[in-house]
């Protein structure tokens, strides 16, 4: 642990990329494995996006060799189809979330790794240990490019994402130590993103742009480019001249052979504001109200951190999209067991249910600055005068059966039957290739 | 000029991509077009480099639709076409300098402009126009990131070169206003380029991503993507979170109808350490040394700027290399007409030139600090007693004839015949489409 004795985050990257199969831990692999799931029902989902369309178009018009499938299109060159797979799948902001990073992994070290992985003939598992070394080492960096970074205005999926995914495909482009520095000094200069782009196209975009960074310098290393020997925190490498306030060793304890922090890795599994979905969690964990009557309910509290109240406390939506941000509308929804994982759901029709409406009024929320902004506590009172006190916190970690369970409802819930054949094919990656999972990416047309 | 009124840099941009060509200052478009030729040769010359041979391995692994043509290589997608050209023009280091923009204009923008304007079916001359735009625009850019960006690590060649090549390559793809300013919007969040590359391949690259980024994202918007509404001084836009100490109003003055700063655009025309051009232009400009038998002078002394000598005053050079940072070899060399614009003559026998080793004992070399680093001043006493008293400064504009017969002879030294043939077919523009050009940028086989 060479890297942990003298601080140096490139040695501590490099190494990692090394990683042997069996110095991965277990549960980080297997949620690793719930990723792709979860990434490729995303990515599956938003096809049809504009976004997604026109990504498609650009590379259709470039043609090429197809080494690699894109989510509802042809096979492409590896570069050109991690763009587009890491932008679609990231089109419908549903995909994983790690906080500590401050960004999203899967969507872009997974398209990376599996673009890679296809092109050179790996297993599905290769491609996993592939992301999994890629997310971790994004993890890291991005602990050190720290929340001055962010609040700078970079955007971390997209910066931390395009080292994370440059290990990724250079792993499995096979790498030695000294192409795998270049391939991340290359990085260094190719990097970027920015939070400017959200509420636009370019949000998704940074996604795209991180795994064909990665793929993109992973194959000019492996093909002998050279580049700066320590990219990251070297004399203006990409930490000192991307934040003014870096971390140095934030991101090297504990050490990867003892801990692996994509273990805190979170899932969305509603297509709502993040707001809300303690309370959903709540209330779907309560066996007393799930898919009960709306009339069984006389009265329900919500209580949430205040800084929600301005972001997800609607009361009368009026379109599909505000739905998303109306706490009395989603409880209604959750109690009759509505599929709030369904992005399909939040429509236009929705907000002028009119079960909904009434039910509405019974809700209350109210602000509680105990209560983190992953939490909420709810008092529910039924008709016959029970009542029931609920509490949900996000943070807290999920049994992984249960977790499972909860993002095979979602991927149901967005993608139908096809949903269930991905997790009937691939929850179980024995004797699975890379190019399975890619002509299954490929399946969806548009 | 509501740009100058308002002081908005991305409102001056987005109306200089939209200039109409009668609005172009005649000297900066025949400048423009000297930087095209000087271009193409620097290109030409490097496809051989181990760096060019490794990008044009990469867009050949990737194939796809040949529209535009790649420097040493078959046709390729605009945007691979861009990224090859880009690092294969700047691999000798030998291209255009604009002081101001701190930076290198052609290798970023020229690439992009032609293999958007190969793709469109554009004239020449609308290429040339299209580079002007570019240029200036990232002339302009790069003065508001300004010295606080470079010095931070960040390499305005591929920084600002990206908005110039998306303004070039967007021109060509005829974007409308709104598709403009969303194209540089989605340049924000692309483009990238750190310092820390130089003296590795990942310099020359910067320039290819350059390029490539401005066909991505012109390519895109063209497309009708999305992006912020102000990438450059917006809101965590490119210049607030990639510049400490911006400048915000540099780039604005004096509004481009007046004059385009792109006029200050320099040349390098020997293909050695900078420092050593301005004894060489001494040289090379009087009429009583130029040519004449070393024998014939008895002694020479050089006064540069003291900065300068311990960059170049190597009294032995060992190799080629060590000759280009050597005023005695080179002042040898120059007085008796070697070609030091030819990269090819900087050899180990040239370091082992005894005539050469005999005429550096009459050299002496001091510090003058008030020359400043772009003057030399020379004091050459010839056999017969003669004294001659000689001075260059770089910063002096030279007549448009003297560049482009410098320019030219430049090409030759570094080409040949196909350097006479660049400059007999192209030095008028008339008539020639940018498919011509291309046909001779492609027509060097590596």
């Amino acid at each position: 642990m060479k890297y942990a004795r003298e601080g140096s985050l490139i040695d501590m990257v490099v190494a990692l990329a090394a990683f042997p199969r069996t110095a991965l831990p277990d549960r980080a692999r297997r949620l690793a494995g719930l990723s792709l799931l979860d990434w490729m029902a995303c990515g599956l989902a938003a096809v049809d996006e504009p976004l997604a369309i026109k990504l498609r178009r650009l590379i259709g018009d470039e043609a090429g060799r197809g080494v690699a499938s894109v989510l509802g299109g042809r096979a492409a060159p590896a570069r050109a189809a991690a763009l587009v797979n890491g932008a679609t799948s990231h089109a419908l902001d549903y995909d994983d979330t790690h906080f500590a990073h401050i960004g999203h992994l899967s969507v872009g070290i997974y398209p990376a790794a599996l673009a890679a992985g296809e092109e050179r003939g790996a297993t599905a598992t290769q491609v996993v240990d592939a992301f999994l070394l890629g997310a971790e080492s994004a993890i890291r960096i991005g602990l050190v490019l720290g929340s001055a970074h962010y609040n700078l205005g970079f955007h971390q999926t997209a910066t931390a994402g395009a080292f994370g995914a440059t290990v990724a495909a250079g792993r499995l482009y096979g790498l030695d130590e000294g192409q795998m520095r270049a391939a991340l000094g290359l990085c260094a200069t190719r990097a970027s993103g920015l939070k400017s782009q959200f509420g636009t196209m370019g949000k998704p975009y940074n996604a795209g742009i991180a795994a064909s960074n990665g793929v993109e310098c992973a194959a000019l290393a492996a093909l002998g480019m050279s580049s700066a020997d320590d990219g990251l925190m070297g004399v203006q490498g990409f930490v000192p001249t991307h934040s003014p306030k870096p971390d140095a060793s934030a991101g090297l304890m504990p050490p990867p052979e003892e801990a692996f922090l994509f273990g805190d890795n979170k899932y969305k599994l509603h297509a709502c504001c993040h707001g809300t979905h303690a309370m959903i969690e709540a209330i779907i964990g309560s066996e007393d109200l799930k898919g009960s009557d709306l009339g069984n309910v006389a009265g329900l509290e919500v209580r949430a951190n205040p800084r929600w109240l301005r972001v997800c406390d609607l009361k009368t939506p009026r379109t599909g999209l505000e739905v998303k941000f109306s706490y009395a509308w989603l409880a209604g929804m959750a109690i009759r067991g509505d599929r709030t994982g369904d992005d399909g759901i939040y429509t236009n029709e929705t907000a002028s249910d009119t079960a909904l409406a009434d039910f509405a009024g019974k809700v209350t929320v109210t602000g509680d600055d105990r209560l983190s902004d992953m939490q909420a506590g709810l008092t529910v009172t039924l008709r016959d005068g029970t009542r029931l006190e609920l509490a949900h916190d996000l943070d807290a970690v999920l049994p992984e059966q249960m977790l499972a369970d909860k993002l095979r409802n979602k991927a149901e819930a967005l993608l139908g039957t096809a949903g269930q054949t991905l997790w009937q094919r691939f929850e179980d990656l024995d004797g699975v290739t890379a190019r399975d999972l890619g002509a299954f990416l490929g399946s969806r047309e548009s």
